[in-house]
């Protein structure tokens, strides 16, 4: 909380704070019934299926004490409509549990207006939500819809497929490493790269265009290897990865290469979208890629199951295929427990 | 948390406790995908709507510290499903957002146990969430279904409507007066009336059968009154509300009338369903208190809005109006943030 102000109400919170910014948007939504009643209510059609994703941060754990509240409003949603991204789905509505120390109009009005302009930007209204005082924590559960079985599920990959990543990966870590001073950037190299912790966007249209291309998805939030485990083990696959082929910012690739390799692979934080796909789309990927001028990378391919558990090969560009010390060292990827 | 134990991962977590009892109620649902992709998928169909609520509870403010945590999980769904209810809404699934100071596995045993009983009583599946290190918080978000326009708004009231109440109101804010030593009652009494503070009944049945019967509803969290004034405000209408005729627990009834008045008419907690309804309706809702075995009690009237703001007058059974002043004593309704 920024500053001093005077006390106000659960109610006239959400009613200065929220309910006119999500009013602005119903008119022309799908939303039944908003903000103010027991429930929101959503016209549901026959067609298509109803995506939804929960995800919430705590202040120390997921932020900064003091943290920009119009960047973290921003995030907030941004980090639940990655996920709707990794489906393929188009936002909807969501709803926010805000536990806050105290209701202090400034900050609110900060958090609303990021909340709002990232809502605005992908047409995803707040339909409803709850307020209470409380250690501030942002919960936000997101909806979008989907064509009837068009849903990119992460178990759908096959072996032999080609792994893809959007974007580029380990910037937000290596911002989080200078902001904890771990790491020395110039105030230029941090200013360039320090939106991908803050502000990451979520790869909503890329999504879309990835329905019926791609054979698996995710998004990329507790590091690349960690999180490719999660493809791998429901879609009964091993992995090759070429570390060498990750895909890394000017300013990442002037750390040393262990530092590189460790926070594109593992960093976490990323939010772009791992996808797998047959080798047959690679010119369709090719051209997404065009059409939203949006880097996609191959980065690695899939192979048969060789035992119970998922396994992921890392190899270097020289063909060296990394030792299992190696790799493990490597994919310590961020656990919220540990 | 309770007890010590070795700290487990995110992911170990979500499987262990979660999963598994999720999964075995998804076979026979609607639920196209739960726990384990980046989203959940809800088959929709085109004759419905779809209701969505989230409540968060926070240690210290919804619950003690060191509550029981078997108790704790059946009441964060309650008050969800208690939401839905008073939609008049069938209840379908769940998302569960759940920060938690260490993953205790002592703990989450009871609180999935309590939770999924409550979910499988009434067929509510555990679809998606997220869990995290933090301030324990349980921020769910819960979904129902309801016959496209059958559902019952706040807004519905006509003047001249009769005022309804479910159950009985006052016995959970009696039970943490006694729990908090404010008043003194008897370990025996304490025992009759502490389940209606920790385990609060959802209303679905109620509220199912009072699609085409309420023309408002909403389920009573804050207190009576206060929570009444939203029926009002939403619907343009005044109220009279017979304050002697509010449905108390033998136990209450023990206490002054003051403190019942108070507690029945403003103490929270109470989960129980406030709804309006034609005059024409009587016979129907007596009917649907004997079908339910639950006392329906009417406790007074709408009124033509008489200013810009709703207004209640609170009527005793001798026929004396309470002045402003008593009456905004008594209306002291609880806020979050006050």
């Amino acid at each position: 909380m920024q500053s001093p102000s005077d006390p106000i109400s659960e109610f006239e919170l959400i009613q200065r704070f929220f309910k006119t910014g999500a009013d602005a948007m119903n008119s022309k939504s799908r939303i039944g019934l908003g903000i103010g009643d027991d429930c929101a209510l959503i016209h549901s059609s026959s067609n298509e299926e109803i995506a939804i994703t929960s995800d919430m941060l705590v202040e120390g754990r997921h932020f900064f004490v003091n943290a920009n509240p119009e960047l973290l409003g921003r995030k907030a949603l941004a980090v639940n409509l990655s996920d709707l991204a990794a489906m393929g789905a188009t936002p909807l509505g969501f709803t926010l549990a805000l536990a806050l120390p105290r209701a202090d109009p400034v900050w609110l009005e900060a958090f609303s207006k990021g909340l709002f302009s990232l809502a605005k930007q992908f047409s995803c209204t707040l339909i409803g939500g709850d307020t209470t005082a409380g250690p501030l924590t942002i919960s936000i559960t997101a909806f979008g819809t989907l064509p009837k079985g068009e849903a990119i599920r992460r178990s759908g990959a096959k072996p032999g497929d080609d792994i893809w990543v959007s974007g580029e990966l380990g910037d937000a870590r290596l911002a989080l490493a200078a902001l904890r001073h771990e790491i020395k950037l110039t105030e230029l190299e941090l200013k360039q790269i320090e939106h991908r912790m803050h502000q990451p966007i979520p790869r909503l249209e890329l999504g879309i265009q990835l329905r019926g291309v791609a054979t698996a998805a995710l998004d990329i939030s507790d590091g690349l290897l960690g999180d490719l485990k999660h493809i791998l083990n429901q879609s009964n696959v091993d992995a090759q990865i070429w570390i060498d082929q990750l895909p890394k910012s000017a300013i990442l690739l002037k750390q040393d290469s262990s530092i590189q390799n460790q926070f594109a692979a593992c960093g976490g934080d990323d939010y772009e979208i791992c996808f797998t796909a047959n080798k047959d789309q690679r010119s369709a990927i090719e051209q997404i890629s065009k059409t939203l001028n949006l880097s996609l990378t191959r980065i690695g391919q899939t192979t048969a199951m060789k035992n119970d558990a998922a396994n992921i090969e890392i190899l270097t560009s020289d063909g060296k295929l990394l030792s299992k010390d190696e790799s493990k060292a490597l994919m310590k990827s961020f656990d919220h427990f540990k």
